[in-house]
């Protein structure tokens, strides 16, 4: 078998760098001088990427598609909007360049964060957590009135991938109505898939509205004041996807308007959103710091998934997450 | 058809109460003029309870004994504590009297309270809702790698009833081991049903511990120090039960201790706890104020429920959530 050279960009702690050299053994791992710090961010490369066979993170789309030998990039996140260009994958495919992601290592996390945003919601975690009055206080039932079960309610999933077909899963026991709007229009079981026409009429009738869209040149802001206002009175926001794909100062004025009933931000433009932010000043609008994906030994995952991968591509096998 | 008078004690807003009038109709509804502001409180009855064939709400106990013509008592609330007594099972019993409840009603919000805490506890919600950074800031992937994903974790429910069997659907997905601690040791299907004898192993294993227990002689300050002691480190604690079936100076001392990772309180003792109370300064502690029961028409939700009820009382047909 031939000796590959792995290059790896990716900040790894001592014991997930040695788990990925140990891992692929007898195979080669060469680490980058200057790692990207945060997934969401190029990494720098040097001139030993030119002689790699197969990069792990998140490489400079130029000097991948000016390597002669790179077979084989695996991309850290589960977002590649980098490398989703007409271009990159016109010469990716030319040359018979494979690009996979990572985007099973993030589908649980951020499949639970909606959970928990969703829950959070309905159970009005933040009043509740905030809240002491007495069973005789009129306040108290009134609070218990604002709690609205998820069960039967009708869902609308914007970008449906990975972590997508994992919420769906996750919310099977609530029988609600699971709409979702993906590239390409196949349904799947549980879902109704449905294609940009019939997103308006979607819009109209769903309860909570999941933003899980990748960014692109297409989907920036594509929550724009004319989709908010399309939107159900009352409607709940989510956002785990990218902050760009939505127009803030339109969803401010959904919030302020009563539009929304609610929003549960991941993910922001810029991040963090300055402090003085008015969405930071909305009662209803509840913004995480860019965390969805984060679980424990997160970096040790994301090896193990690489690894897993690594070893398809030994056998010739299939590779899991790949996208181009 | 006999026509029957029912006795409503439970304080119904004007379309509730219509509700429940034309619902039982032409059959006869007589409201106390003192109705219990929660259905955590005995109602006072006047002296037209002697005359109803059905009491709805939360009858006096000795009242209802007292009564030769009482035939069902149909609680407000998914406990029945003041009725679960050997003395007046016995009573009720000898004399035929069926006493239900409305645990139905409250098994959907209640088990959502549970995931609801279990989500916001893997995803940090109220940390991550607090936080403002970076991601170049080294607190980020640190805060990233506090989530632990609830998948594949161990679950201990001590206490299993209709909130337990709708949590149990609602964690399918999550390919859990759970156990239940509960009356009669049958297992159901996704449970492992145990005895108080194989409890402290049990105890020892779960990660996330859910205190559903009713209020009883038997279960006050069944959370004891050996208890918590018995827990796993790092074990989260959740009670959406009763307060008092938990010692709050021991539950305090384990969460200082660090035995505890966190806990989660629908129910403390008394309520609301007061605000200088030490468990309201400690930052893993988590408190709501018994709101987990809590619904959009939450008392239309009651009525309905014991409408159908009612209708099964008419056609002679085993009633629903009967307890006696």
């Amino acid at each position: 078998m031939a000796n590959f050279r792995i290059y790896a960009d990716l900040l790894l702690p001592g014991d997930a760098a040695r788990l990925l050299t140990e891992g692929v053994s007898p195979h080669e791992t060469l680490f980058s001088q200057k790692p990207a710090g945060s997934a969401l961010v190029r990494a720098e490369v040097d001139a030993r990427f030119a002689t790699v066979d197969v990069a792990f993170g998140q490489p400079d789309e130029a000097a991948v598609l000016a390597s002669d030998r790179l077979r084989w990039i695996h991309i850290s996140s589960a977002g590649y909007t980098r490398y989703d260009t007409p271009e990159f994958r016109q010469a990716a495919k030319a040359r018979g360049l494979m690009v996979t992601t990572s985007s099973t290592v993030y589908a649980e996390p951020c499949a639970d964060q909606v959970l928990a945003f969703m829950l959070a919601q309905s159970r009005q975690l933040p009043v509740a957590l905030d809240t002491r009055c007495t069973h005789q206080d009129p306040r108290w039932q009134a609070f218990r009135n604002t709690c609205v079960p998820l069960k039967g309610a009708n869902v609308l999933i914007l970008g449906y991938g990975a972590i997508g077909r994992r919420l769906v899963e996750l919310l099977r026991p609530y029988e609600m109505e699971i709409v979702a709007l993906r590239r390409q229009a196949v349904s799947e079981e549980g879902v109704t898939v449905i294609t940009a026409e019939q997103l308006p009429a979607a819009l109209g009738k769903a309860q909570h509205v999941i933003n899980i869209l990748p960014a692109s040149g297409a989907t920036v802001d594509f929550f724009s004041a004319e989709r908010f206002a399309a939107m159900a009175p009352g409607a709940v926001f989510y956002n785990i996807g990218r902050g760009d794909t939505v127009n803030q100062e339109a969803l401010l004025a959904a919030l302020r308007s009563g539009r929304l009933g609610a929003a549960w931000l991941d993910v922001t433009s810029p991040e963090p959103l300055a402090d003085d932010h008015p969405l930071r000043r909305e009662p209803r609008c509840h913004i995480t710091p860019h965390v969805a994906g984060g679980q424990a030994d997160e970096k040790g995952v994301l090896v193990r998934h690489f690894l897993a991968n690594f070893q398809r591509f030994l056998e010739g096998a299939p590779l899991k997450d790949r996208v181009i």
